[in-house]
C-alpha cells in the first residue's frame, strides 16, 4: 500500500496531471502543484485538486516532495529537468505521463542526482479534450497503464509506480521497454491518428455529412486532435511512425493494385485476412 | 400510404432482403420470396417473414408480383434480370438494395418490358454479419436511405419508393443521381473499409491486442467484412474508389513528408484542419 505520509507534487496541471492530483487527493494523499498558467493552477486550488501550488519561486515545493509526477510534454520535461532536476531530494521517486519514451527516459535518468529515481510510465487515457478543466472527465479504469523500466530502475520504484497506478484506478497495468513501448504506440495509437487526420484532410467532405454512416464516424472520431501535443509526440517518435505509415501504405497499395487489375481473388484474400485478425482481436478484447 | 392490396416479392432473402420481408409482413403486406438456398428460404418461411416462397419454377411468383425488391449483388441482379426480366407484369414497380448504382441502373432500366419500372435505391444499413438469420438485428431507423432516380423514372415510382422506405422505418431519406451516389459511397463507406482492411493486413498485430485503446478498435471495427460482397462492390465502383484512395494517400504522404522533414508547422496545420472539419461534422450529426 502506498504510504500516505509522503508528499506528492504534480508538475504540469493539464488534463492528466490534473486527474492525478484529483485522484490522489480523493484517496487521502497530500498533493501540491506547480503550473505555468495561473488560471489553471487556481482552478486546481478552487476545486480542491491540490492543497497548495505555485507558478514560480517553487524551489521549496520541489525540495519537499517525496514523489513527483510530471504532466509535461517530453520537450518541456527535459528542459525543466535540466533547470531544476538538481533540487530533487535524495529518496525521491518520480514518474511522467508522456506518450513517448525513447530519448526521454535515459537522458533524465542520467541527470538524476544521487538517490533520486525516475521510473517512467504512460497512462493510455488520452481524450480529444485537454486542460485541467476536463480532468474530472477522464476515466482511468478501462485504460492501459504502461510502465517502462530500464536497467537503472530498482524493484522499490517499480512497486511504487504499480501501487500508484492502482490508486489511480487503472485495472490494466503492464511493463514494456521504452523501445517496445514506442513501437507499440506508433502502431496502435499514432498510425491511427495519422490515418484519421489524413482522411479528414483528403477531402472537403462537409457536403457528405448527411450521408455518412458509422464507418466514417468511427474512423474520424480521433481526427479532433490537440495539435501542439500530437505534433510533439509524432516528431518525437517519427522513425517508428514513418515505418508504420510505410507498412500501412504498402498494404493499401496492394489493395489498390488488386482493384486496378480486377484481381477479385487478391481482394478476397485481403478481406479474409483482415476479418480473421479482427475476429481474433474481438475474442481477446470485448468490444 | 402504400397500398396493402399489392403483392410484394423479395428476390434474394439475405440480410437486407430478409429484413425487408420481415418489416413488410409485420406492416400487414403480402410478401412472397424467391431464394437460391433452400435452407434460408425455409428460415424465412419458418419465421413468418414470407407467406410463400420457391427456389425454382418461380415464374408464377414473378408474374403475380406488383412490386419486387431485389436483395441480390449487382452482378447476380443483372444476370437474373436478363433471364427473367421479361416475366415482370405491366405496372410492376421494383427496386434493389445494391451499394453501387452506375452500370447497374441504366442497363436494367433498358431491359424493362413496357409498363415496368425500376427505381433504384440503397439502404445504407450494412452490418458485419450477413444472411437472413441476422436480418432481425438490422436497424433501419438511424440509417440513410438513398433513392437514385434517372430521367426514366416517373413521379409515381418515386412516391412508391419513398413510402416504402418510410414503412421500412427509415428516418433519413434522400435523393442522388447514380453517379453522385457512387462517388459519395466511394468516400464515406468504401474508402473507410479499404483503410480498415489495410490497417489489419499491414501488421500481424495479435501481440499488440492487450495495448490497444479506443482508436485502434474504432478504426478496425469494419475490418470484419463479407469478402464476396465487398469484392463485388469494390470492383463495381473501382474508378471512384481508386480516386478516393489516391486522394487519401496524397494527404497521408503530405503528413509523412512533414514528419520526415521535422516540419512541425506543417503537422499542426493538418491537425487544425482535421479538427475543424471533424468539429463541423459533429455539429451536423450527433455522435
Amino acid at each position: 500500500m502506498l504510504d500516505k505520509s509522503k508528499r506528492y507534487l504534480i508538475v504540469g496541471l493539464g488534463l492528466l496531471g490534473g486527474k492525478y492530483a484529483l485522484e490522489l487527493t480523493r484517496a487521502g494523499f497530500t498533493v501540491d502543484g506547480i503550473n505555468r498558467s495561473e488560471t489553471h493552477l487556481q482552478y486546481a486550488l478552487d476545486h480542491g485538486y491540490i492543497r497548495s501550488g505555485k507558478t514560480r519561486d517553487f524551489e521549496d515545493l520541489i525540495q519537499g516532495a517525496d514523489h513527483i509526477i510530471f504532466g509535461l510534454y517530453p520537450t518541456t520535461l527535459l528542459a525543466w529537468f535540466r533547470q531544476y532536476g538538481h533540487l530533487l531530494k535524495p529518496g525521491c521517486i518520480f514518474t511522467d505521463v508522456s506518450g513517448v519514451k525513447t530519448g526521454l527516459v535515459e537522458p533524465i535518468q542520467q541527470m538524476c542526482p544521487p538517490g533520486v529515481e525516475f521510473i517512467a510510465s504512460h497512462p493510455m487515457a488520452g481524450r480529444e479534450t485537454s486542460s485541467v478543466e476536463h480532468a474530472a472527465e477522464v476515466n482511468f479504469a478501462p485504460a492501459n497503464f504502461i510502465i517502462t523500466p530500464t536497467t537503472q530502475n530498482t524493484p522499490r520504484a517499480i512497486v511504487w509506480i504499480t501501487e500508484l497506478a492502482e490508486v489511480l484506478g487503472f485495472e490494466h497495468i503492464s511493463t514494456l521497454t521504452p523501445a517496445e513501448h514506442d513501437r507499440m504506440i506508433g502502431y496502435v495509437s499514432q498510425l491511427c491518428h495519422a490515418i484519421a487526420v489524413s482522411l479528414m484532410c483528403a477531402n472537403d467532405n462537409s457536403a457528405l455529412c448527411e450521408y455518412t454512416g458509422d464507418s466514417f464516424r468511427d474512423l474520424t472520431r480521433i481526427a479532433r486532435i490537440n495539435e501542439t501535443m500530437w505534433s510533439e509526440l509524432f516528431l518525437w517518435n517519427r522513425e517508428n511512425l514513418i515505418a508504420e505509415i510505410d507498412q500501412f501504405d504498402e498494404a493499401l497499395g496492394q489493395l489498390r493494385q488488386a482493384l486496378a487489375s480486377g484481381d477479385r481473388a487478391g481482394l478476397e484474400e485481403m478481406f479474409r485476412l483482415s476479418t480473421r485478425r479482427r475476429a481474433a482481436f474481438d475474442k481477446k478484447q470485448p468490444d
